[in-house]
């Protein structure tokens, strides 16, 4: 099959190409409000001008919701659901595509082009969700063999729960940001000598600040306190992804993760890309995730369904003298769980899900040496420097490093189905 | 000093005096509009009602704010700052007051009376705040160490961070409930027989269904991301206390909670007493808590400052057949950090917080065997009976116990700031 063809001219390298379609939150210069649009090549689509500008005209099932558009969230448009998602995205499509049905709404239509269309590097690019709760799981099956490894020997690198239930905490939804904003290296209890007996912490920047390579996924639909969301109906929750970095503190989490879990050492920051693929555009690339050889319980079990994605990932690091390297590639399909099975095991106790709550994969490390998703598992928690393009090594991150994740799709045909990047800059820590 | 005493009718047993004047969110069969309340003894004064009726003529700090009595939760309220929560509650003390300084404005308008005035049997109770994120502490140090002695032992009872950092993880939000909801036992991943291998878990309901005592405290000031906040400033940052049950499912917490902490055996439900009393109403009892042989960092160095308080807590449980025994009393004293020290560690990364954060205290235990604030400890894990009025026994809870938590200060003069109820009913677990 022949990529969809534009009449607009998108590079064939774009992460936004037409078979994409993704939504996030804008705002510019000239109109600081924030607002909803997509991307498509180099250009934002600011849907609340296209809207106003009558672009909607030929769907009619979204014109009594076109308000959604003009939401400094997509948390109104979300609600709507998926099959309206579907209707809005294909719609979306059709007045881009060469020889669409409706050249006259937008392609023949200079008027709506030069008010809605906006070079994606005038936009301001904001938190696409307002987000209720956000759950980081652990699925990344090889992550998780290696850090138990790392911490416990091979024997036992797996606790004997992980192949039964998508291990997961409670994470901090208020420190969730969008890719650019500035990560600050948290201060925070350490042990200088974790073997010194008596045990003596002391504040300090994090010696230790690592990334996690994830996915974030949202939830489009809400479901109610004591009732669980059933295997087979999880995917129409699930409005779409994100790449996400769960910036990690590991001296901090080391000395205060016992018995509770990871607190400070996550809670201070976790970045997200700012344009949400739907599940609907990452469809054609759904594929198996990782074999698990546990039977998982009835109620986990999808049935040979395809729940993951063939979605490439990367991670670059950029010295603060300009150098950059890729630290791992990988691919999505590196988990042992799916989002259904994460959001079901979520909800079998009952507890509700609210429109915008964030889901994390967990750490999504490949089997080889190449696709290790956090420098805890590329560096043995700090013994094997990294090699940097330029000479410089790494065995954590240094102050001016730039992380960037990225993620991409790409069909038989060649038409890409990406994320954009998710990136953030490590701003020295705050004198206390 | 003689206490405060109302032109109103008010009971000298009752939680609501005039020295406590606790908000909180109500609805009424004839106005279903949730809208802001306080309490007075057995009546709720509608402030919404009140604001309309010209009752704040006499607070001209209040009236361009005048607004945030009509809002579905105290988010608006609580945002303006605890300088404005002071006057406010001064200000209704005052037009309670017997011999008040403005007899005119309520005392002597009965038609305000008449629409203000709301007896609480009446009134339906709402979620006070609009929860952004839920942080549960495990700062009742008896607790730690009971739960510590049962599962690794006396001398090792406590981990070496225990007294050196307020241990918390981050609670869901979302399951956060009002007194009164229904309390839906989990169905969840258990192990039937712990010792078995290979470990095979099953799904099943929640067979050690149990409460946690604890207290509860909203933020009312927003912090930044990056930004800690000092131990010096913390208390400007919280708005007042609730109750809080913390229900816990201990078989499938123990199946899943390695490594990651406690998730579905928690976000279930956590429900919350309705009023919340505001941290002026509390500072006449401010005390010491439990002295920290460790000492702290700096950075949560109170320096002898009371910011614990002397509120006498007490679990009931009422079965089915509708006796009750008070299965716990303890003092809200046995906590070895205090919110505010909590509010610190927590922002010492950078974590950033938003109007409506809500931390708990962890459980609250004293050191007799009569002020265990959880069944866990109580029964050590179900293998020590608790004897019920009635001749009934419980390990853990059993479908239509009901347990309500309650909690009171009592005043020198006998006034008492009291929390009112915390209550809640176990329900069968869903059928799957």
């Amino acid at each position: 099959m022949a990529p969809l063809r534009s009449w607009l001219n998108i590079e064939s390298s774009s992460d936004f190409s037409i078979a994409n379609i993704p939504f996030g939150i804008i705002s510019t210069a000239v109109d600081p409000l924030p607002r909803v649009a997509t991307a498509i090549g180099s250009l934002a689509l600011d849907l609340h001008a296209f809207a106003q500008g009558n672009g909607f005209a030929r769907l009619s099932t979204i014109q009594p919701h076109q308000s959604v558009f003009s939401q400094p969230t997509l948390n109104a448009f979300a609600a709507l659901g998926r099959p309206m998602h579907r209707v809005c995205r294909e719609y979306i499509q059709s007045i881009l595509l060469e020889d669409g049905p409706f050249p006259d709404v937008f392609q023949n239509n200079h008027a709506l082009q030069q008010s809605a269309l906006i070079p994606l590097e005038e936009c301001r690019m904001h938190l696409p969700m307002q987000i209720g709760d956000y759950t980081d799981f652990y699925a990344g099956l090889h992550h998780a063999y290696n850090v138990g490894v790392l911490f416990r020997g091979p024997q036992n690198a797996l606790q004997p729960n992980y192949k039964h239930l998508p291990v997961g905490y409670h994470g901090r939804a208020s420190s969730v940001v969008v890719s650019g904003t500035p990560v600050r290296r948290p201060n925070g209890q350490i042990l200088l000598d974790p073997t010194a007996e008596p045990k003596q912490p002391v504040l300090s920047p994090c010696h230790k600040l690592d990334i996690e390579l994830e996915l974030g996924c949202f939830v489009c639909k809400p479901s109610k306190l004591g009732e669980p969301v059933a295997i087979g109906k999880a995917a129409d929750y699930l409005f779409g992804l994100v790449l996400l970095n769960d910036w990690s503190a590991r001296d901090i989490q080391a000395w205060e993760y016992v018995p509770l879990g990871p607190f400070t050492s996550k809670s201070f920051c976790t970045t997200i890309s700012p344009w949400v693929v739907l599940m609907d555009a990452l469809e054609p690339f759904a594929t198996h995730g990782l074999k698990n050889d546990a039977e998982v319980l009835p109620y986990l079990d999808e049935k040979d369904r395809k729940a993951h994605y063939a979605i490439d990932l990367s991670v670059s690091l950029t010295t603060a003298s300009d150098k950059s390297t890729v630290i791992s590639t990988t691919s999505a399909k590196n988990l042992l769980f799916s989002f259904p099975q994460m959001l079901t095991h979520h909800t079998i106790g009952g507890c509700p899900f609210n429109v915008g709550d964030l889901l994390g994969s967990g750490t999504i490390s490949g089997e080889s040496a190449s696709g290790k998703g956090c420098l805890l598992e590329q560096t043995e928690n700090g013994k094997v420097a990294v090699q940097l393009e330029g000479g410089e090594q790494r065995s954590f991150l240094q102050d001016g490093d730039i992380i960037t994740l990225t993620g991409r799709c790409i069909g038989e045909n060649g038409a890409i189905v990406g994320f954009g990047s998710c990136t953030g800059r490590i701003e020295p820590a705050l004198k206390l």
